[in-house]
């Protein structure tokens, strides 16, 4: 059966995260929904990975397969006309078998967005978090360095979380002045449940001074609470996913 | 009694408009509320006008008085850590007392964008209207020199408008490309309801080529169903509300 990759954005306020849940709506449900109307028929979608609520992606991955249908190029077209304006249709193009959105994946990358100005952009709100207070984004550099490469990052994610082997590796934290915002932009294998929001959280309260710990000691303790605050979900933006023998997958 | 003039920001995407509206979120309703908690006692709001549900605004203007209450200065900061983060307080300062909010107005100015890009950008969708279709921006540019001066403008007002008088004078109708956006900025000396829109509408209609006549003809016949369609609210933003010896009132 063809298999279809599909790039998308999508504006994550009005979502209850990605994965489909019975009456919330939720990306994967929402382009469920619209690709089963364009078949006729129910269209089972797998994304790269989930994304909780509120939180937005530039380019998500996601697959499908389908048996009969459009060609792969006409998906764009047809989504785009159809799917509510917070979800973007970018990209769609046939992928061999093997393919998969998550077990494919080689590099996922996160952009978390904050707002400096003490007079906030009121039509920044949905996307960043407001954050003025003074901040040595020099210490959050030199602490970002020390997240780089293969760690247990227990510390970094959810406590609930289930998913027994939480070593990851990291390719790059990169905390960025833009103006007023400050960007924080991580890349890695894989990332666990909350983990760039804690990361975030833990570099802006060493940056104002609040957490007085070295990310080294974070990182050995494996306990969530060690580490700082979890940013908010409104100010991260899932940013590009990589795949094998692919090196940029979106415009 | 002590005059407050107040300059706050929204984004309109959640609000029924300015006009306060018993039982429905809107600007008027939700400052009053705050104010109102400040001074623990009602205070009613005179804005420099309504705008319409899902109109933004950068820089509306308001006015409020109050016998007892804090300094001028310290509403920005009093009224931000309260308001939701949809409504931005930007400056505060006392005002003589025959200044008023809406009598004062000498010029108001709206910036309407449209987005061109094939692929909009998911995070512009509140605050533009996707528009891809190609447009000749000379014939926009114009028509637009033809909206200047002295009018009355019954051809670009709601049909349901009971103003008597709908002679108003444009200062200026700029047409201005901004990467894959499309400004269209409005300053004059009032709008009637839907005006911006209506001659966004047209002029995009005009480009397009979807509508072939002079805008004079449309202002001299006096009749609505002469001019374009009415834009969406959501591309529409209230950039700045000048008053008399005061050149600019916002950053």
């Amino acid at each position: 059966m063809p298999k279809i990759k599909l790039v998308i954005g999508y504006d994550g306020t009005d979502f209850h995260g990605f994965a489909r849940q019975p009456g919330l709506r939720t990306i994967q449900g929402v382009l469920e929904e619209h690709l089963a109307r364009i078949h006729n028929h129910p269209v089972e979608v797998f994304g790269s990975g989930r994304t909780d609520a509120g939180v937005h992606a530039r380019a998500q991955v996601v697959h499908f397969e389908r048996d009969v249908g459009p060609p792969a190029d006409k998906y764009v077209y047809l989504l785009r006309r159809s799917l509510p304006r917070d979800i973007v249709p970018i990209l769609a193009e046939e992928v061999p078998d093997d393919f998969h959105a998550r077990f494919s994946v080689r590099t996922k990358t996160y952009r978390y967005t904050i707002q400096r100005a003490a007079i906030p952009d009121v039509f920044s709100h949905r996307y960043t978090w407001h954050e003025p207070l003074s901040m040595n984004v020099q210490r959050m550099q030199e602490a970002a360095y020390d997240l780089l490469g293969e760690h247990d990052f227990t510390s970094f994610c959810a406590s609930t979380t289930h998913v027994e082997d939480k070593v990851r590796t990291l390719f790059a934290v990169d905390v960025a002045q833009r103006g007023t915002y400050l960007d924080i932009i991580c890349s890695g294998n894989g990332f666990l449940q909350y983990m760039v929001r804690i990361i975030v959280g833990t570099l802006v309260d060493l940056g104002e001074g609040r957490l007085d710990r070295q990310i080294r000691q974070i990182l050995a303790a494996r306990d969530r609470s060690l580490a700082g605050r979890t940013a908010p979900a409104r100010g991260l933006c899932l940013w590009q996913v990589d795949y094998e023998g692919n090196e940029v997958h979106n415009g």
